[in-house]
């Protein structure tokens, strides 16, 4: 039990760097009035617009919460609710430090690049933290409570339970968070561009334009909230669903499984403490290269990670050469895979994990690298799409869509990579800990991403409030480099899903036989409805993607409008006489938001229960299970290419946009300028609202998968 | 053997029905001088174009044809050759009398709709009589000699290996022109698009620009010979598997299996008939819907062809009701299937065939309707891209990727509904004879193909040779339907290689039991191989879709710099005092076509193989080909996906640019047209070159699937 306390302190720590450093942020000046005012009217937007988001969020948890204490009991909606609130809490701590930090990092950059930067990072640091250290205590804390005072064993099948509800909290909630914003964000940058830049002919970020409020609310809402709530639940989920397959796979006594499922705990805790080590190591060196400076933090916090990871498993499993359980993993999960490679048969060391996670953090690294190539500026992928924006907006967007089919290849060979490897070394286990390496620099990853909102957004204050133009040429160079931090989330949490989706159908299959082991499932490609399962799997990805595309275009259409409108009843709003209501404008995206939201992030919650219901009724309850579970990973199969190819490209075309305002092809102004434009306005709500979503959206198909089987059992099938 | 011989004799109705229908169009007047003149540098450019492809192809094909001979022996050799020169026929054929018919459409529509509907509608025919007649000539000769004179049991292990050999020869000279010609066509159309109507502001079919005879040389080889070449490949693919999986799965005796193995080839033949008796149907009403004109030879085709199968099935079969075989599927596929559903340990009857083959034609019109659905200027979709057109080229286009994710949702489901229930009927045989139905109706359905690129080129013509303004009306009237009829190919082709794909990997995983039935291979989802495989061909269908964008988006880069480069040498081009360098043009695009086509095309031959050997290296001889396997259906999973979103996506713009054209929202001119046609234009490669070659490609993999394991076979592992 000591490495569960250690976690609970190292995610105690997290929470207090949060505390602490958000001090620091809010200490600085916020600047003079002009800029506190428009930093207000985002606070406002941001505010309003979160708590009518969680308000309809909370009814939906609220049926959900009812549906689980009837069918699975309270422990279970006990540990929905946590997953569910905190997952909220991250999200909403991350907006209010992000809506703070904005005008202080405008003002900041008055003094330098290096100000601005601090002040950016801390805030992102801060959202970070918080969501590793919420998502550490959430797991420690509840287990512990499982364990230690409620007295279950540690592979109970209410504890495999409620950890599932747990992770069906935190996802749930974070569906919606991520597409609600998502939506939000996108319909006013695009709507606001296109009435804007386009139309009007102003710049972005002009004041006059009354979408310009809405477009830094939707950056906050957005790639703040919608992101930390995501990377709460894929912290959530990972390191749950590697306790859970411990339980359900390892073969050892009490004791020993309780260190083996310590440990994702403890190795979350350390690596807590090196990403802590690694935000202070975040400065401009001699070249005064900002994702240097960036790199530097995470590359420290990674290398340090490697022994840190180490000395946790050799302090929880003591000898890390002796075997573990014995044969703890595949042949648990199937018989038929006796013959499964090197693997099947023996048991693995706690020197095999460690190595496992060590390949977990090279995926982690390989998978930033992989995005920075296809996103920077520096190499091909984004000059070629430049290059194309010559000869018009059509050839932007077809070297653009080719980019993001092509940035698919190599993320998924590392996976694939991983997956052999880490199989090889520890069966499933391996996988799921090669997972929870990467998400233990979660809190990093994350101060890297949510940096980049606080930036835009102080580009857009310095902009409104008439700064130097000095000031936004920093803030815009602070900005350049936040395309690919975000992209490099998105890239990673997806790689994760990857690798986290094969342990949730090893739960899955696990599941199965301990509740049906009557029902003999046969999930070989040779039976028919596991090809039907993961035909409908594929599909969901792209009916999510569309109704997400969709939302995005019909909301931005709706903000024209509304902005053509108010240019039209006031000509003062052009001629910069009287002031836009942007107040009205933001209430029209809320309210487009939240409508749009509801019916996609229902469909990965319904379509795994509607799946099994009607295939059992035509082929009955062993082929309904095997479409189900085949389902599970049609999902993952076709969400992963998706959303990496949907990431990837938004930000190759944002930044072949930025490469060509730098005084390439033409630079701003030019016709290669506006097909750039063209090529980022699509791209934008492929990277910020389709694509990022299919992440939270893989999980929920899983972990309502197993939460059905948990009731079907309660109920006697 | 009486039913094989009938069906030879079909294929040689439809044959016969070419030449006939050849000589009617030819026998048209071909228009003045100037057209003349103009068809003529069509004609040798097309000439010229498939001159190379097939030399080039020819060399890889000799390569191929040498290993086969080596490895299989001098049998499958000859099915290979067989495959492979038909194909090329079929495409050359279709070639040259649709760059004749082009000429006379555009004079026949001088006198009526009707006389330009009769004219591209009888050359379509004859190309679509061709691809169908030439393929159910080549198996059903082939596999008469096979029986007859060679003296081989119809499930002999030769038999299948050069039905198989045959399949590939089709598949791999198909990918190449597919790709080829799908390369050139969108290359030069968007390179004479992009400098033309947008850079100089000059019409489409203007005959200042040195790319337009390069454009109207693209229909033809691309969307003509391409198209051809990739649907005689259906044809061949599927009726081949559908026999080779009647002879790997249905235990009977000869005669039995003889019967059941001619089912398929007189069911294409019947299906020739009342093809040819639909294309006599297609006659303008009273309402001068020219959609409503085809579909009456559409539906006359489907609505007999049921009573057709039906006598076909009972004149082969004869008594329906009697039981064939016994268990004559899955528990030959996977003994663990026994508790798979309704059809496991029985039977099935005549009837169920029948039924399994009116399903399929069901799936057929089905997808037709659906398609038009989605690409139709009447329905929403088109019409919600064309308003999304209003608020500039950047709302097009995410509106037009929207609809691409959403158009894949339906047909999936068709597909998936149609795998049930055939499956439920007959096993796997019930899901080859559904493709088999589909694909019976090929002569009519290419032949609706077909007559697309004639009505554009006849356009094209009646532009460049001034001739009188209504002569263009019609044409275009014309040519709008052909977006939709040419989408409605591409989903009938993706969709049958759906159902294909499935009865595909139940020959692979026979094909294994038989030659190595003491590898025990797990194809369970549990199985971490199957995961790898999975993702893997996942990833191909996205590589390839990113070289054949990349290809296209870089040689219709280099066409804009060629006639740049003429604009600038010779000023006398605008003015029209000079006549433009057409030739150069042409052949810059051929030479950029043949080199950018075969990377891609090489991808899905070398990759099955790539996987297999490494994967054995790695984790044995058994995960080699579970990895395989897998793979063969991750191709399809998201193959599937890519090809459907690509073609019906793409068909959704250019219409939706037709329809601002014909005077919606600004009408010609306006800002919404603009955008409209940059939506076109990054349609353009979606549906003509990426979409369209996932077809060939999938086959192509799981073919070279079943080659390697029997060459593995003959060499001894």
């Amino acid at each position: 039990m000591t490495a569960v306390y250690l976690a609970m302190i190292c995610g105690g720590i997290a929470v207090l760097y949060g505390i602490v450093t958000s001090g620091q942020v809010l200490r600085q000046s916020p600047g003079d009035a002009r800029m506190q005012d428009i930093a207000g009217a985002i606070q406002e937007g941001a505010k309003a617009y979160l708590g009518r988001q969680y308000t309809t969020i909370a009814v939906v948890g609220l049926v959900v919460a009812v549906v689980l204490a009837v069918t699975l009991g309270w422990l279970s909606t006990l540990g929905f609710a946590i997953g569910a609130v905190l997952s909220g809490v991250a999200g909403y701590v991350g907006m209010t430090i992000s809506v703070r930090a904005n005008v202080r990092t405008a003002e900041a950059a008055r003094t330098s690049l290096q100000a601005g930067l601090t002040t950016a990072f801390r805030s992102g640091a801060v959202t970070g933290m918080l969501v590793a250290g919420l998502g550490l205590l959430a797991i420690a804390v509840f287990f512990w409570y499982l364990v230690g005072p409620a007295g279950h064993a540690p592979n109970d099948r209410l504890i495999v339970e409620a950890l599932t509800a747990l992770a069906f909290g935190a996802s749930l909630i974070s569906i919606f968070a991520r597409l609600g914003g998502g939506i939000f964000t996108k319909a006013a940058d695009v709507g606001a561009d296109l009435v804007g830049k386009v139309e009007a002919g102003i710049p972005e970020d002009d004041p006059r334009n009354p979408a310009v409020i809405a477009d830094n609310v939707g950056d906050n809402v957005g790639d703040c909230a919608g992101m930390a709530a995501d990377l709460f639940e894929t912290y959530v989920v990972t390191l749950g669903v590697t306790m859970i397959s411990i339980a359900l796979l390892v073969r050892a006594d009490a004791g020993e499984l309780l260190r083996l499922m310590s440990l994702p705990l403890i190795v979350g805790g350390v690596c807590i403490l090196t990403s802590i080590i690694g935000t202070y190591m975040v400065r401009l060196g001699r070249s005064g290269s900002i994702m240097g400076a960036l790199y530097k933090g995470f590359w420290t916090s990674a290398l340090l990670a490697v022994p840190a990871i180490f000395a946790a498993a050799h302090y929880t499993l003591g000898d890390l050469n002796a075997v573990i359980g014995n044969a703890g993993f595949l042949d648990a999960v199937s018989d038929d895979l006796t013959q499964g490679g090197a693997a099947a048969g023996s048991g693995f060391t706690g020197m095999d994990l460690v190595w496992c996670m060590v390949i977990g953090l090279g995926v982690t690294g390989l998978i930033v690298w992989i995005t920075e190539y296809y996103t920077g500026t520096a190499y091909r992928p984004v000059r070629s799409i430049a290059r194309a924006s010559e000869t018009g907006h059509g050839t932007n967007v077809i070297q653009g869509l080719a980019i993001s089919l092509e940035a698919t290849a190599l993320p998924t060979l590392v996976i694939v990579v991983a997956v052999i490897a880490t199989y090889q070394l520890a069966g499933v286990i391996g996988i799921a800990f090669a997972a929870t390496a990467m998400l233990a620099l979660a809190g990093m990853v994350v101060a890297l991403d949510a940096y980049g909102p606080v930036t835009d957004n102080a580009g857009g204050i310095a902009e409104m409030a008439a700064l130097p133009d000095e000031v936004r040429q920093r803030t815009d160079a602070l900005d350049a480099v936040g395309n690919t931090t975000k992209a490099v989330t998105k890239g990673y949490a997806i790689g994760s899903a990857g690798l986290a989706a094969l342990v949730l159908f090893g739960a899955y299959t696990t599941d199965l036989s301990t509740y049906f082991p009557e029902v003999e499932v046969d999930f070989s490609l040779s039976n028919p409805y596991v090809i039907v399962g993961l035909l409908l799997g594929a599909l969901l990805p792209y009916l999510f993607g569309a109704f997400g595309m969709t939302a995005v275009g019909r909301a931005a259409g709706a903000v024209v409008e509304e902005v053509r409108g108010q240019f039209r009843d006031d000509p003062g709003i052009m001629q910069g006489t009287s002031r836009p209501r942007y107040g009205r404008t933001v209430d029209l995206v809320t309210r487009a938001a939240i409508r749009e939201m509801i019916v996609p992030s229902l469909l990965p919650v319904l379509s795994p229960i509607a799946v099994y219901a009607i295939v059992r009724l035509v082929a009955g309850q062993a082929n309904g299970f095997a479409a189900l579970g085949a389902m599970l990973l049609g999902v993952i199969v076709s969400g992963l290419f998706v959303a990496l190819s949907m990431t990837s490209g938004g930000g190759a075309w944002d930044n072949a946009k930025k490469y060509i305002e730098d005084g390439h092809h033409g630079g701003k102004g030019s016709e290669a300028h506006k097909a750039a434009v063209t090529g980022d306005t699509v791209g934008d709500p492929y990277k910020d609202t389709a694509g990022p979503a299919v992440n939270p959206m893989i999980k929920i198909t899983n972990i309502v998968a197993l939460l059905l089987l948990a009731v079907l059992a309660a109920r006697g099938g």
